[in-house]
């Protein structure tokens, strides 16, 4: 994807903040395109009378986004390196709860991704009814667009991520303010949704206690709060950000929260006078004109209702509406495109992941981390089959498990700070921070601990599963790699530059032709104290043409024939390599294979496969060395190079073509990389 | 499963003509639990009074066994060596006719087991209704039983096998007698199905055209010839058998044909007498006292009727009839088991398939080809669910294909023979073979043409494509081969024997830790030219480490940092190279590759990878040579090896454990395997 970036290029990819804004905040702000549905779907559980209390719901989660921004503000000040809550919580609380941060933002990722683009297809269904049984393969599509769109990376992201968050935002403003206006001057247009009659789920007959009503609330509280996420991936972008980093990233948190809680309490508000209505299952819960509603009946998403109720059925605006709405949701899928690997490379630079991982693509943008993060979200949203509503569920509680142990890390910070800390002025200072942190810790938890209870059911237990797993697996490989570093740690004193006292060389030989003449010359011109070409007998007619060619040829190399009774190739070589070291057990012995390197893969297949299985199982013997020896085989090229020369000029010219890319062998000519060359 | 081998003892696995006949007619003998249900069901979309001619299209089946039987009686006597159909195609009519035989075969190989398995699925179904709705599974596990018995190895066939053919042949032959006699006096119970009402399919309005009639009994002769099936089997077994293997194979072919005859004859006549009947869509066709039956309605399969007639509904004979029957099938998938890597051994010995398939198992019956059989006899059940009828459609075509191919290969054959014998007594003698090759062609090719035409949209197209694929891929590969071959052949006077002048030795150090001074100590053991050190500067922590470790440990090797541009650790590598090998073309380069070795798979997947990459890298370039270094890491012993030793010996006695099989490493002290050394 693009041309590979050079290393001085790479300050010129941070974000200054008018393109920061929209890329990092877009994940908080689309999510005003299902946080109010959730609300009042739930509600509707109880029938239409509980819609009614949904603004307050709204209030309610617009507090909470409140104090969560102002404690991420704080922790950016302490830590404004870029490393987010995994940071804080490993710092603070040490290497267990960082991991379950790790894991549980992780898992937040893949479910941002799923969660956004399922609702992007929802809306397109709204606006193109032909779309709504496909909007399995519209929220895949939308997958795989965010994706794309992240591997030609950031910065291209941030150029093109201006256009829909700031068009969201303008369209959110617009729809908010002529709603506000209409309204009060009662020329608001109906919602139809308001005249259906909403059935309580359930049977209609009992009635709802007032612990169920309170559980509900909560519950609708908690799907709200899916608003709130989205703080986490700012601070976790610290790093692509111009300097000063944090401070800018704080200023982005800031408005975003500021934008965030102005959608919500205004969407909410307009909800509330239009009397607009979404139920979780339309066939039993809706009825209009008295009758239920067919099978096939799709509920137009609230913006889209809102959107005609303000801008009128025959203006193009709700078209607007919705693709803006559309385009925000993938760009927020985007967001976490770039979180993802850059969280994994973190992660990994800890041994928590693969250390693969450490390293970033060509294009600032990991690409490793991209394809895992596009094929779990792709996988989640086929198992749930892209329906908003299942999605949220799980994805609240990861956000909310994440926030709570990183405000428990605060906690613990501002403690340790204040035993430090003597100076009275400097403590009062710290009054602030150290309220804030323990507000926003309990907050957070009892918003944790209410998703739990409320949807422990629903799905809360499928991420805790999750997260647990990989939680599990991180510290497993973590466990891993520190015992091989204590392993092989050179400690001072150990002989480390014993040298093997003789070298004893051994051809595999299947078949004598050019690349096993190449081995041979190889490993004549390392001069061994020991030479000697095996034959394993797997095959009497291979074995005798191999005799004859080697005499007719008169190689002036030994050559031994290993008895295979087993019809097995591998093994005969194993057993010979022993008796050998038995008698010189300190020696080095280099087994030499040739190997057959042809262009495609499906032709590789074709080659070097017994070359193979002997190269693996030779890696667990002590004391040996595999040397091998390519062959470039280039049967489709007409003129093969001279048989015989090993290493021609035409053959350098040839294997360029296959080389690493175009782009970069057309620059080794010009560019000249430093090497410090020390003695 | 089980103990290898010895390849001493391969000459026991030779089958005796008591246990061949079961292991190798099972197949065809089988084919009489479904052929008359295809014949019948087919008649049966006429309508009742089409079944009646029923018997007579049995006969012509018969006929047909009687002709193939006879053709393949001469031709093994022509070719006893045991290759069958291929062979003789490819010998007599060249490459292409063998590679269309060869993957005529490899369908029909996977058909068979498809085929056996699900009808025998259906008798279970039959005995037991529980299982009406679990076909496809119990077809799976049915293949999984054929594969599992057949990895056992052929000699364990044997004697298994003996018990199910034996016994159905039995239990058919006294199913059929007591019906004769029963029904002769009068006393055979009627059959439910005979007093059914059969509807013609279709609307049952337009009257059946003559022409569409004679299609009809067309289609049902080629559905009926199924039962032919099974005869190629035996031709390619030859290898198994004991000697005079070709004369033992004959005399199987006979007494095979003659019970097959026999069982399809009697039961045809049987089901004639009763009238029973079964239906392709019971729903449709059938009315039992006037009405539809049943979404679910299970229609018992012939045999099971015949059963529940003759020997009445009291009695454990009709679940022993079944059970035959079952094991029976069974036993005719686990033929192809055998069949199908024996054949694909053969076609990779003419390189038509990857070379590795050549070599045998440990068990002599081929493991690798069993388990592709077993994937794709399980893909193709799933995908026509178990559905004998819409299989068999599958696999009649490649039967006959392949019978028409081997015989104009015959006819040739005899032509050629002809030209050579002018005596007139011997040519007198050549009369009648020359007769039954003709004859069996005419035959075989008119049954082809019906098959093709009656059934190419009911899946005869499925088949052709899929040797057309095959073949094209076996074509493809043998060009591959070929064309490497003529690349890599020794031409008389190359000077194979030029020794690179000098040899340049690199290491590539990613951390400065025991496996990089292993490695170093290897490189410096075999004194090359020039010995460097390498590290790409990917971090710059960890290259500053490197560098301080170097000097601390004043290890007495040139240590050289690569810029990296592009944080890609690879490509400066080989730009370094290429630039070193600019000076000196002639030179050998050898990098050498640390490599840590772990015991489990998920943990080595944790390590290697960039060196991996590397080394896949260095493969495309001409003049190096890839050396690596395996260092075992053993974490989860408790006393590690000391520090820096190269080969300790306890570290051999660990690597042991690791080994290929314990009995295998205990051998190794007693089996002196012989070694011919030779200057």
């Amino acid at each position: 994807m693009g041309r590979p970036l050079h290393n001085e290029r790479f300050a010129e990819t941070a974000l200054p903040k008018r393109t920061g804004l929209p890329v990092f905040s877009a994940d908080a702000l689309s999510s005003v395109a299902y946080a109010p549905d959730e609300i009042v779907l739930t509600l509707a559980l109880a029938g239409v009378a509980a819609v009614t209390i949904s603004p307050w719901v709204g209030l309610a989660v617009v507090l909470v986004t409140a104090v969560v921004v102002a404690a991420y503000r704080q922790n950016l000040r302490v830590y404004p390196s870029g490393g987010g809550d995994y940071e804080i919580a490993s710092k603070n609380l040490g290497r267990r709860a960082g991991v379950a941060v790790g894991a549980a933002l992780m898992v937040d990722f893949i479910l941002v991704v799923a969660v956004s683009t399922s609702a992007a297809a929802q809306y397109l269904a709204a606006a193109f009814p032909r779309l709504v049984d496909h909007r399995i393969e519209v929220a895949l599509v939308g997958i795989l667009i965010a994706g794309l769109l992240n591997l030609r990376g950031i910065r291209f992201m941030g150029r093109a991520a201006v256009v829909p968050t700031y068009l969201f935002v303008v369209v959110m403003l617009a729809l908010i303010g002529t709603g506000l206006v209409k309204s009060a001057t009662g020329t608001l247009a109906p919602v139809p949704s308001a005249s259906w009659e909403v059935l309580p789920a359930g049977s209609g007959d009992t009635a709802w206690t007032t612990l169920a009503v309170i559980m509900l609330i909560l519950r609708a509280f908690s799907s709200g709060a899916v608003s709130v996420t989205g703080v986490e991936s700012v601070t976790g972008a610290v790093a692509y950000l111009r300097k000063p980093r944090a401070q800018n990233a704080s200023t982005i948190l800031t408005i975003m929260g500021a934008i965030s809680c102005v959608l919500l309490l205004g969407t909410m508000y307009l909800v509330g006078r239009t009397g607009a209505v979404v139920v979780l299952d339309p066939v039993a819960q809706l009825r209009i004109d008295g009758q239920a509603p067919a099978e096939d009946f799709y509920q137009n998403p609230l913006l889209g209702q809102l959107a005609r109720a303000v801008f009128g059925l025959e203006t193009p605006l709700f078209y607007v509406v919705i693709l803006a709405t559309v385009m925000v949701l993938v760009f927020a899928a985007s967001t976490a495109f770039s979180g993802f690997p850059s969280l994994g490379s973190r992660l990994a630079r800890d041994s928590f992941l693969p250390r693969q991982l450490k390293s970033r693509g060509d294009r600032f943008a990991f690409t490793n981390g991209v394809i895992a993060l596009l094929v779990a979200a792709a996988i989640l949203t086929l198992v749930f089959r892209a329906s908003v509503n299942d999605l949220v569920q799980l994805y609240v509680v990861g956000v909310f498990a994440s926030f709570t142990v990183t405000q428990a890390g605060m906690v613990r910070h501002w403690r340790r700070q204040r035993r430090h800390v003597h100076a009275p002025e400097q403590r009062r200072r710290m009054i602030g921070p150290v309220v804030l942190a323990h507000v926003a810790l309990v907050l957070c938890a009892t918003v944790l601990v209410i998703v739990l209870v409320t949807k422990f059911a629903q799905g809360a237990w499928i991420t805790l599963l999750a997260m647990s797993v990989l939680g599990g697996l991180m510290l497993a490989i973590r466990r891993h790699y520190d015992s091989v570093d204590r392993e092989l740690r050179l400690v001072a004193g150990s002989p480390v530059r014993a040298l093997p006292s003789r070298v004893h060389a051994m051809i595999i030989v299947a078949s004598v032709r050019k690349p096993v003449m190449r081995a041979l010359a190889y490993a004549r011109a390392s001069r061994p104290s020991t030479l000697e070409a095996l034959v394993v007998d797997v095959s009497q007619t291979a074995t005798d043409r191999i005799l004859q060619d080697w005499e007719r040829l008169e190689i002036p190399v030994p050559i031994t024939v290993l008895d295979a009774p087993y019809r097995d190739s591998v093994q005969p070589v194993i057993d010979h390599l022993r008796r050998i070291r038995r008698r010189s057990p300190r020696d080095l012995f280099v087994v030499y294979l040739p190997e057959y390197v042809v262009s495609s893969r499906w032709e590789q297949a074709l080659h070097n496969q017994s070359a193979r299985a002997l190269a693996n199982r030779l890696r667990l013997e002590p004391g040996v060395m595999i040397a091998s020896v390519p062959w470039q085989v280039d049967s489709s090229h007409v003129d093969s190079p001279p048989a015989g020369s090993q290493h021609p000029v035409s053959q350098q010219a040839e294997s360029q073509d296959q080389g690493h890319s175009g782009e970069n062998v057309a620059q080794t000519g010009t560019q000249h990389p430093t090497s410090t060359e020390r003695p």
